[in-house]
């Protein structure tokens, strides 16, 4: 990679790391996707809407909250013709490149930011070299800023190699809350994909290590449910009230008891409770943000049934209402070994790759598994990979960064593969 | 009382004594009591089923239970032909004598033991004198040996008088169970009685005091929750289970938080509870036997309903099924003021009370209350009196007794009060 | 009373009522009630920590809530001398009159506002005419406001009587919150009082009745439990973490499940309740704000000692810590029915007072008790008496007002009762 | 085989049959394998307490149990003088042949039966035959028998063969409370072992099958928590009673919450649970017997641990008392492959093997572990087979049964096994 490559793509992570956007909230990373996908040139390119199936978005904040990070990238100079179609918290992109007969390839990167304050010392390097998160409270504590250069960086390589066939960018927001990958994957862009790569940074992988396969995605479903009963005076009339901090109790206690399963791991977690108004008050509203987990996407559903039943008995056994809400879902999946070999192969004569690594168990959740799953169901293969990045805080913390040493091995190990891929058609 | 009748009235209730049976089960002691009744002579007896409304039982026990008892009774030499009427746990009598213009008096007595072992120390009166149980595990442990005594005392003294009216004693089975209140209440026979006196020994009263009018009678509904699920191994086929255990936990803890009333004492306690089967199996049965308590009959019905809820949401919560049952279950009631002033105006000019008291709460419950509330709906008067007895242990324990010195008392009062009320009216 | 002392008295009223503070944050509440002490003229006036014991104070809120409030009081014009002295949250005075030989006579008011938006509608008076809450989310809604004008109008009426013996009104912080009374009760100043009025406006009663003794004050003690325990993945590392939402959980279920008392009420309520971050974190902090009440102190102290048990056993239970912090409290307490006899005597005979009431039950909880065991037990009379007032609203409520009609009753009755009280000696 | 070696151990274990006896309870019929072990001949026999580390037994009966049993295996026939070593459930054996210079090999068998009624179908073959259980409620239920007879005939087997070394039959009591193995590993005769198998019948697989090598042996231990707290009258005194039916629902409700672990399975159980005695009581006694489970004996421990805290934590937020003991017990295992290569080869090659399979997965626990574990930390090697029979009903019910031609088969394939161990020494 050219000096001056490598420095504008050093300079779009820093821009875009300044401008870190949480879920469906990504316009000013969206507009700046396509300011960059515009000066590389491609056959086409679907923004917003264009770019999902707009019924099968989860997890999308409210209206109010859309519209104020709207103002912000505004006022961060995002380009006002391209906020006008992400306009309603429809964002991400797909860039598509047509050069020639072969095999239709795809990258999935996501580009969403997360509710996380970034530290501001001095020992954090963002912080000391002056592309701190300008929107506070949220930061890219997960590297999805170095995702979206790759995927900048990737088609460039493309386009400038004498790739044949058909190559598909596809820019997914709203990851961190498995609330994208549903609507990008039945956007009918997949439709046609031949093979699919997905890409993550760190994973506590050091710079220098590449992980050819990643398997052991948690299929998850998020969910949200809010009770709703009657206040009384806890004094004078408790027989009144009808109790939704009981009823959440219940539900929690009996939540963490969902019976384990023979065939694999499930999780279950209450994430974020709360309820009540006052000490003297029975308290008129509560609810259970949380989740459950399964090594495959059938024991995921086996909790989500349980989880469910659970949420709603405890609103019976109260006498009070209760609304459950799916906030965002991914099921699991598998990296295809064929796909990952090429990988493996290419890693190992990747400059800057030390130690390539053929698989790996990710242990969470990733929505990449809808796209990746699409792409199989259709008789394709789909491999997750992982990039090694020597990152100071762990994911999702406030000291989090990217190694940008990392970026061109990244570029290089993905751009290799997919020429490989479609060279081999394995 | 003559030294004759006294004799024959404590050898009576020893024989009683001898012979416990819990609710449903008094084979023995009705047949016992019809015998004394036709040694007295009235001019109506009606025995079993004719002295019940036999659809309105509660608590009745398995027919093998009854027919073993039944069969105990013809062993201990119960008239086989009495018996013969009783038989599928109809057991109980409603003695009448009609003697002249005059108004229609009751009183209630019951007759069932407990399933309590009888203490077999020399301290213990009835094992010393030899006339402790000989139902080994059944005990007349609450006094009702002696109630009974008291209406065939009654009976005859009313007899002998010169009483103008109609006097009826209602000989009631299953009052521990609060099974038999409710079928003798609604039998026919109480519909013209204008006023009813109730009786019990001891209540932590000593001998020489009566208690003239007994208030505070918590209203009072048993229930028994039998849960059905499914057994599977617990190491190797966790999911494969129903967990009654589970749900019969979330039950209780659930029981015990229904709400406190304002408007006055409510009570809840599952008082026994079991399930499963061995450690490595899932749980396929579990049980909570319980009740609840109002103050009122109203308040009784709020924790009922509240009770059945979580006790049905539970099995819900668990994907297991229930069966609830009502066992049993007593209204509140309060004694009539008017009729409590003549108990107590009897029992200060008695032989034998040296202290007359006016009112006490009893803070249990009964079923008497069936039969003063069925009197008080049609405008009649009832009145729950206590004769205190010196009782060394505690009602319902191995070494409970009642001084018979008592015995006498109690029949005089409870005689004399009712030529007083037949007399005056009031 | 003379219309142009009626209007100063509503003046100071809806000043107040535009000026609401909560608990301890009295800071402009103070300093108008000393501006208005000092017109009258006193013998002695303490204000803030001198009208306090000021280690006894409960529910303080932190030095940065008290400082805005504090600023906000400077802002809104209050006498910054005044004010100096109450820094730190230390509100309230204590007024006296000395005027020769008699007893010993004390008025409470209290002068907290509560943490409650006002209604912005037409219909609402303080909001069409001009007086509604300028501290917006905090409001009276409560009557304090009219509480602190009875306490000036009654200094004021005495001051110009013919009272004979020392006079002092107990201007009370932080009612609202139980956290005021003990810290005044305890301030020494009611060492030498014989004779303690309290008096609330409204609790449902209409303008005209005066309910003479209020009884039936529930104890009461407020809890704060906060649990700490370990943040973890949900999906990658769930034994890792350590779960306060399961502690939480686990202490509400048996909270609420606390046995009933048969020798009088008991309440329990886990009025506030919260946990966790996302859904993904296994939840590292949870809190149970809550109260607990008793018929009696014994029973308040009975359940508290339960709550504590198991708020405690809940964190054990699931290896977290946790601290649990009394927030607020208040004993039981019984107007005497000297006093009460006197209030009704000179209610009946007061114009504007059509419907005097000779008692009534709280049915809540008041901190006022606080002051009137401490006259009691020092062998003095104590008495709360309801002022009704025509209140659209329901206490703590948007809408609640105060009747202004009812002003000059209270202060009538007050100041009659005061006298009477000085003259009888009861 | 012949005939009549095979007559006599179809007899043996016919006669086993006959008189199943549970856990620690095995006095028939160590009596009658000492028998057989004394007419085969061997060069040491140690019986009960010289078979056992004494202070390692877990889930002993009573005494009263235990003499019970005694008498019975004393009426059936048992030789008084080898009961009198038993006496106090010290059962089970150990026989040891010193043939040559040689390797020690190991055997371990186990013979205990289960508290299950047997059935008494025509179909039932042992109801049939004249065998079926002569000890009421108890069965061999899960093949004990033939283990046992296995036993028998790999000792005559080996003893008639050019055996060079030492061979070592364990008998071991108590495995089905999983309470035997740990006394037999410690007991000092394992520590010379070189190479041990241990064997079970069926699991599953039929007649014809032998399973070579044994894994997922999941470590287990079970509790029985015994709560004792206060009763009172739930009507009148609920308050001054200590109710252990409320900590024992508090303890399922969080046993069963015990978080999931990310290193392997866990699983959790409260099996057989009750307390309580009449609804009117608070309950004063209750109980929760139960297990914990894990893939790796640390797993157990993590279980083990967060179980017993949750039971002393429910004792202490219902003020009432608890024991908790560890009745049973047993780490996790693997089969050391080496062996499990000879086994299979053996097996390959043996009449009436058709199907030899390499390895399967027990899903379950055995204390068989604690001898392997003994062997394998003293550098030996271990392995457990499973010796397919046709059983009709499943394993611990009523109508399991062995096919008694699957006998000789599990004696060659384990004869001839440590024979070819013997002599190759892997």
């Amino acid at each position: 990679m050219s000096k001056s490559t490598h420095d504008r793509l050093v300079a779009l992570r820093r821009d875009l790391h300044r401008h870190p956007e949480p879920a469906w909230r990504e316009f000013y990373t969206t507009a700046r996707i396509v300011e960059e996908v515009e000066r590389i040139g491609v056959d086409e390119l679907h923004v917003g809407p264009d770019a999902l199936n707009t019924d099968e978005r989860m997890a999308v904040p409210d209206d109010d909250v859309l519209d104020d990070w709207y103002d912000r990238a505004l006022d961060a100079g995002a380009d006002p013709d391209v906020l006008e179609d992400l306009r309603g918290g429809f964002t991400g992109a797909v860039a598509v490149l047509r050069t020639g007969e072969g095999p239709t390839v795809g990258l999935r990167v996501d580009i969403d930011g997360l509710p996380q304050a970034e530290s501001d010392d001095d020992d954090h390097v963002p912080a000391r070299e002056g592309f701190r998160s300008e929107n506070e409270g949220a930061m890219h504590a997960c590297g999805h800023d170095a995702h979206a250069t790759f995927g900048i960086g990737v088609l460039e390589r493309v386009k400038e190699s004498d790739f044949e066939g058909t190559f598909k960018v596809f820019f997914q927001p709203a990851e961190e809350r498995v609330g994208g990958g549903r609507a990008m994957a039945r956007s009918g862009h997949l439709d046609d994909v031949d093979y699919l790569l997905a890409v993550h940074v760190g994973l506590d992988h050091p710079t220098g290590e590449v992980v050819a396969g990643i398997d052991g995605f948690l299929a998850v479903s998020h969910f949200l449910a809010e009770y709703e009963g009657e206040p009384a005076h806890a004094g004078a009339k408790p027989e009144a009230g009808r109790n939704t901090v009981q009823a959440m109790a219940a539900a929690i206690q009996n939540l963490y008891g969902i019976p384990r399963h023979s065939e694999g791991e499930t999780r279950v977690n209450a994430g974020l409770v709360g309820g009540g108004t006052a000490t003297n008050v029975i308290p008129e509203e509560s609810f259970v943000e949380g989740e459950v987990r399964g090594e495959t996407t059938e024991l995921k559903d086996y909790m989500k049934d349980h989880a469910h039943r659970v949420l709603r008995s405890a609103a019976e056994m109260h006498d009070v209402d209760v609304d459950i809400h799916t906030e965002g879902e991914a099921p699991s999946a598998a990296s295809d070994r064929a796909l990952a070999d090429i990988v493996y192969d290419v890693a190992s004569a990747t400059d800057g790759v030390d130690s390539p690594v053929e698989s790996d168990k990710l242990g969470g959740s990733e929505d990449a598994t809808f796209l990746m799953q699409e792409v199989q169901d259709n008789g394709g293969l789909a491999c997750y990979l992982a990039v090694g990045t020597d990152h100071p805080g762990g994911h999702h913390t406030a000291t989090f960064d990217v190694d940008e040493a990392s970026i061109p091995i990244g570029i290089d190990v993905l751009a290799d593969s997919i020429l490989s891929i479609a060279e081999n058609e394995p």
